[in-house]
């Protein structure tokens, strides 16, 4: 068979003689050396697009409207087709789908508290994918398994809870972490919840404050916003709320405090609030989603004091600590509480009389049944880095916020939110145009800074240099939201942030 | 910097000076050529597993029970360190993983509905993890954002939806999906429940059939439970237990049908039940997520009649259709009900200002709050085979799956569960050894039965060299579950596999 897997031919290019197809690869008999081929050109193109992912000759990104890609961008389609394409096709298409997506492991995008290309998280990935498997049973997935016991362990370790206590399971995303956490909450108090449902329970009261998305799905009739002073719950005003539920028939049982908030990266008070839960019996959740990184700095940890006092802990590594997505724990203080609360004792699917020990099968602990390895990268990393290394890419994450605020508060065309030093890596901002600098506070000054974040990233989006996130929240117009996860990202490319929103947001007009 | 990234040396051959780090690879400057070294010693390593994958001499896997893997065998830790460990342990690390991990992409391994290794879907989730992105807005994942949009439109139609109809949205897993199902019924019949919660509701029961696995978490009080016959729903029951429960008072809202059970891969009697539903005015969700590939084959997608009057459809890629995991789409007739059902408008995550069209942010219509790329791998492989090499792949697994059903008819060591042809790809049948063949039917068979297939199963596993599933259901013992899923499956090794069988299960002792 003749193999042009050379240089990518565009599409003209293609010789009608030399079109390799799927079918030639693996599994089919001497497909290795096809396969070996394709796979090597597709690492070509991978490969050049992690490099140029870090360069900052590199953009971000190049914006195109939705009805521009579905058009078709120079031979890009993405209509599926009937009859298969050629080898040569898929690379080109492969190497578009980069071209118009979104470098989010460049130093200058800032758009989300998931950022970087950790590049042996990466390589666990690949490795993962390879091995695609699924964690359910020890059987498919022996040494993932024993994996995500070490890793669960060490964070439980870090947490600051005893040998004899701790639990957990990976799952996607830190929405369903916390979503676990309130079913085991309320299977902890009601485990006749499980045979019995909810009917036959009482009116069951949770506490948040108001910046969480918890899947309240299920539970928003039942759920507490409390209003919050600078990102941060008020344990005065948990007390008096949960008084209150009692007062009127409620049963309070569950508090979900935050560590890192997703906008401000706000620290709620633990101690304070795990005194208040102790006080009444409550479950104490911290959703520690984004701060959960900090914990592997010693300088940094003391932010979470009061952590290890948590009944349940959600903690993503694909947030602070670089992990691709996706990357979430859930961890439970008390052991079996999981597998009691989730199991439902499907002989067909988790068979009890196999040759090993099946409490290694964890199917029985999740409300999924089939699993992604969200581990393997993980471990990886952290036997690459060492738990040192981790500290160190916070640390350094952190002092870029620390830079960010400095200069923020010399200009003056730029404006905090919060005049304090940020405790996590979020710094938030107004640019102020110069038309607005001399307005005196107000509706009017108000509603022209609300259309100025919008309008200078529109243009920085055109533009591609570079990507941050902005969004009002509470009375606060819309503001810029800085944040620092990318340990790619230097002092430089900070500075360079602020000339690029100054200069795009110089000559913006707004209406009157 | 000296690389030694050459042939991957054992521990005790990485000389000191010879020790490249993490920090030797990007984001550092002048770390590219590192970089490239390290995947390109990573990429060999996995090939060569992708290779050993497809060849029958390879064993399936090489087990090792929990505690020998922890132990640490031949070097291979698990455990994490503090400080880091060198690119070259790194990639020692990876072997090791593959080594005693299971191949579930040998032709030879029939364990699970999910099993094969479709190349181009590796490509695909190695392109997905390089891109490193999330699915909450079109902002960061214009792509693919578009490429589930066009998924899951063509899905529709293989479905029989008319174009206005429609929606949907890739999860991660069947039970996900499921789970949207029961969200979106719920909504649709009383939005209520979303300012006002469960409380406000009657009394709400959902149908289903025994062999399900929905997530029953929050609806387990009013889960009916419906009998079966050869593993599908009798419409008849359905109908009066629908009427029973109404005469209680209760409000039917849901019902679960089934294409493609979990063990017997049977179809439930879909337009039966779709008049059911028409005549009470239920919600009908079809869990087609094992048997929704068959929609791909014009030969064999009457199985599933009917489903076009379905609400909702879960369908599940990464199993029939062979993508690797995890790929599972919930689809939804009626157009902006997920939106209206999950989006809780939270404007500091989804800002409606953008410069694009924010109706591509598919954030709101999802109960995660950040998603997984699992839309790509789908996407690269309709393009590599077209949709006449799905229908391909799936025919040839239900040809493999005929075979088998052929010979064990003619096998008088053998015994099928069901004497009638199979409708999907499971064959479920029990070895009979020598000492069993001439014992009558009744309980003391059983016993000795039910001991068979768990037996054969552990000789089988520490053996290595094909695997396969057992269980029991309802009145059945223990029996054998054979599956195809996998393409590269050919008659020679489902012959191999019942000559293994019987082999391993020829000299088996069971207890009297």
């Amino acid at each position: 068979m003749g193999l042009c897997l050379g240089a990518i031919p565009t599409i003209e290019k293609i010789s009608p003689e030399c079109v390799p197809l799927w079918l030639d690869l693996l599994p089919a008999l001497s497909g290795e050396d096809t396969t070996k081929s394709f796979f090597q050109e597709l690492v070509n193109i991978l490969l050049s697009y992690v490099c140029k992912s870090f360069r900052r000759s590199s953009k971000v990104l190049d914006f195109h409207h939705p009805h521009q890609l579905r058009e078709g961008l120079e031979g890009f389609s993405l209509e599926l087709p009937d009859q298969p394409e050629n080898l040569e096709q898929l690379l080109v298409d492969c190497r578009d789908t980069l071209k118009y997506g979104v470098k989010t492991g460049h130093p200058r995008f800032f758009n989300q508290l998931s950022s970087g290309l950790d590049v042996i998280g990466l390589a666990g990935e690949w490795l993962t994918s390879t091995a695609n498997t699924n964690m359910f049973t020890y059987e498919v997935s022996p040494v993932f398994i024993l994996m995500e016991e070490i890793l669960l362990k060490k964070m439980q370790e870090i947490v600051g809870w005893s040998e004899e206590e701790g639990d957990g399971v990976f799952c996607p995303g830190g929405t369903m972490s916390n979503l676990y956490s309130v079913l085991l909450a309320r299977y902890h108090f009601f485990p006749e919840v499980k045979t019995k449902g909810m009917t036959a329970l009482p009116r069951l009261i949770l506490f948040t404050s108001a910046h969480v998305r918890i899947t309240s799905i299920h539970v928003r009739s039942c759920l507490f916003i409390l209003s919050i002073n600078m990102g941060k719950m008020i344990p005065a005003e948990l007390e008096s709320s949960i008084i209150t539920a009692k007062d009127q028939g409620c049963v309070p049982f569950y508090v979900n405090a935050t560590a890192g908030t997703t906008v401000y990266g706000a620290f709620d008070p633990l101690n304070a609030i795990a005194d208040i839960c102790e006080s009444h019996g409550l479950w104490l959740h911290v959703d520690a989603a984004w701060g959960g990184g900090l914990l592997m700095s010693n300088l940094h940890r003391v932010k979470l004091q009061g952590i290890e006092r948590a009944w349940s802990v959600t903690w993503n590594p694909h947030k602070m600590m670089g992990a691709p997505l996706q990357c979430s724990a859930i961890l439970v203080k008390k052991r079996g509480l999981l597998k009691d609360c989730n199991q439902m004792c499907a002989e067909y699917l988790f068979q009890t009389d196999k040759h090993y020990d099946t409490s290694y099968d964890t199917g029985d602990k999740t409300i999924q049944c089939g699993r992604h390895v969200d581990v393997f990268k993980l471990w990886l990393m952290w036997k690459a880095k060492g738990s040192e290394g981790f500290e160190s890419q916070v640390n350094k994450c952190l002092e870029n916020a620390e830079h960010l605020f400095d200069k923020l508060k010399q200009r003056p065309d730029f404006e905090l939110v919060f005049k304090s030093k940020p405790e996590h890596s979020n710094v938030c901002f107004w640019y102020i145009p110069p038309g607005l600098r001399n307005m005196s506070p107000g509706p009017e000054r108000n509603r022209r800074l609300h259309e100025v974040a919008p309008k200078i990233k529109a243009k920085m989006m055109e533009q591609g240099m570079a990507m941050i996130g902005y969004q009002p929240l509470g009375d606060k117009v819309n503001f810029f939201r800085c944040v620092f996860s990318n340990p790619a990202t230097q002092t430089e490319d900070v500075d360079y942030l602020l000339e690029e929103i100054a200069s795009l947001g110089h000559d913006i007009c707004i209406r009157d």
